[in-house]
C-alpha cells in the first residue's frame, strides 16, 4: 500500500531523522550553482513558488509567515526598545520585512554572505522583498561573522542570526565563539535571537547545545520558542532568544497586543505561550 | 538535485495539498483487511511503530502524545466537573488513556466500530493500552452513530470523536445531522470535541464548515485548538470544541495548573495561547 512519488515531486530527505518531506512541483524556475551553495527555484503546485539551498527547504510563498514572524517579533517585543537591529544571514529577506513594521526600529542592517539569495527573493518572492527600500534598511553581502567583528562593542540592540541549518557554510554560527561576539556587540540589554532547528528531532542535541553555548558565551536569559513550519522537517521548528542584561522570557505585552501592523501569525497569546516549553521539551532540557 | 525515496520508506500522499509525508520503515509488522478498512502496522527506523488505516497515517510511538493530549485534557478542563465521557472511535486506546487521567471522571465509554484497531494497539503499542482495564473504563465494538442514537438524553458531560478524515467510513462524523444527535444527548453544560484537521489546508473548509455546522446543530460556543502534529497532513493539525450551555473558549485553569498527571505537551499556558487564533485563521473564519 506504500505510495511512490513520481519525478514530479521535490523531496526532501532527512536521513539521521528517518522522514522526509515532499511538495509536488509544476517546474522549475531557477538553478544556479552560486560561490556558496547550490540556490534552486521551483513552482510547486499547492505552496506557491519554493526555495532550495544545497537541497534543503528554505522557504515557499505559502507558509514562510510562521518563520519570519517567529524569528522577528519576540526579539523585538523582548526588547524593552530596539532601535538598532542586525540580520545575519536572511538574505531572502523576509525577517527583514518582519523587523521593519516596528516603527521604533531606527536601522535594519542584514548581512548575508550570498547575494544571489537576495536576487532570488526579488524575482520569485516579490512580497518578501517589498520593505527593501525602506530607508531604514541597510542590505550588505559579506561574511556575517567578520561584520561581528568589525563591530564596535556594545552598538546594537537585537541581533538576528537567520541561518542555514547547523551544518555547511552555517555551522560556524552555531560555536560558543561565534556567540561570544555577538554578546560583545549587544548593548546592555540587548538579545539575539537564533533558528534552533525541530522540538521533536533537536531538543537533546542542537537546542539543548545552543542554550549552554549561550550560557557559556555570557548570556544571563535564555528561552526556546517553538512553532509550527510544515515545509521544515517534523513541520515543528523553535527559536532561541537570550538576553544580555535582559529577561528574554518577559517581553512588551501592551505594546505587542496594540501593534497594529499586518501579520498571519504572531500573537500576544502564542508568544507568552511558546516561552512555556512542553513538558517533554523540559525534561530533556534539565536532564 | 531532487532526492528519490526507495522502497524502504512508507509513503502517505495528500494529494489535494499538493504534500507528502514519508518515514523510514525497517518492517512490516502487521497487514489485515478487516470488514471495515485496510490496517497496517510497520516498524519505522526513527518513530517506532507506525499504525496506518487506508493508507493513512494514524499514528506513530514517537508523536502521538500531541494528538491524544489535545484530543483530551482541553475538553476536560474546559468542563465544569466532568464525570461521564464518551468516545467515538478512538479504538488505539490513546485518548482513552489520557482522560482516565481525570480523577473527576467515573466512567469513560469508548465506541470503536472495528476491534482490529484496538487489537493492533494491545499488541504493537501497548503503552496506549495501559489503562484499558481501570473499571471506569468501558470499551464497546459497534457503531458510534447508533450507540448515541440509543444514548438518553442529556446523560454525557464530554463527548470526544476521535475520528478518522472526513472521508470514508468516518464521512458521518462530520455531519450537521450527526452533531445534532451528539447535542441531544450531552448534558446541559457540557461539550463535544472533534478532531478538525490541519489549519494551513483546511482552515476555510472542513474546519469552517464544521463550526457552523456546530452552530446549527445548537452549540453555543466553540473554539479550535491548533497544535503541531509532524505525521499528519502539514505537520500542524487543530481540534474544535462546542459547547452545550458552556464555554468552550474558558477553562478550569487553577485545576489544569495543579494537575500533577504525566504529560509530554499539555500545558495550561498552551491551552490559553490555542484559543486564540493565528491572524490568518481568523481572518478566513470570520470570512
Amino acid at each position: 500500500m506504500t505510495e511512490r512519488l513520481d519525478g514530479s515531486w521535490f523531496t526532501e530527505i532527512f536521513d539521521r531523522h528517518g522522514s522526509a518531506f515532499s511538495l509536488k512541483v509544476s517546474h522549475k524556475l531557477h538553478d544556479e550553482q552560486t560561490p556558496y551553495q547550490h540556490l534552486e527555484v521551483y513552482a510547486t503546485e499547492t505552496y506557491g513558488n519554493l526555495m532550495v539551498l544545497d537541497g534543503c527547504v528554505m522557504l515557499t510563498d505559502r507558509d514562510n509567515f510562521l518563520y519570519h514572524e517567529m524569528m522577528s517579533h519576540p526579539a523585538l517585543f523582548a526588547h524593552a526598545d530596539p532601535k538598532r537591529v542586525v540580520i545575519i544571514g536572511g538574505g531572502d529577506c523576509g525577517t527583514l520585512r518582519e523587523v521593519l513594521k516596528h516603527p521604533g526600529v531606527e536601522k535594519v542592517t542584514q548581512i548575508d554572505i550570498d547575494p544571489a539569495v537576495t536576487r532570488a527573493s526579488e524575482q520569485f518572492f516579490p512580497a518578501l522583498v517589498e520593505s527593501n527600500d525602506d530607508p531604514r534598511a541597510e542590505l550588505l553581502f559579506e561574511d556575517g561573522v567578520k561584520w561581528v567583528d568589525n563591530c564596535p562593542d556594545e552598538s546594537i540592540d537585537v541581533l538576528i542570526v537567520d541561518s542555514t541549518d547547523p551544518v555547511g557554510p552555517a555551522e560556524g554560527l552555531f560555536k560558543t565563539d561565534f556567540l561570544k561576539r555577538c554578546h560583545r556587540i549587544l548593548k546592555q540589554g540587548g538579545l539575539m535571537v537564533q533558528q534552533s532547528e525541530s522540538p521533536l528531532y533537536h531538543t537533546d542535541s542542537i537546542i539543548k547545545d545552543l542554550r549552554n553555548d549561550m550560557g557559556e558565551a555570557g548570556f544571563d536569559s535564555v528561552a526556546t520558542l517553538p512553532f509550527p513550519q510544515p515545509v521544515y522537517p517534523s513541520g515543528w521548528w523553535s527559536c532561541t532568544l537570550a538576553g544580555k542584561g535582559c529577561d528574554v522570557k518577559s517581553f512588551r505585552e501592551e505594546d505587542a497586543a496594540a501593534a497594529t501592523f499586518a501579520r498571519d501569525f504572531y500573537t500576544v497569546e502564542g508568544h507568552r505561550a511558546a516561552l512555556v516549553l512542553p513538558p517533554f521539551m523540559q525534561r530533556l532540557l534539565e536532564k
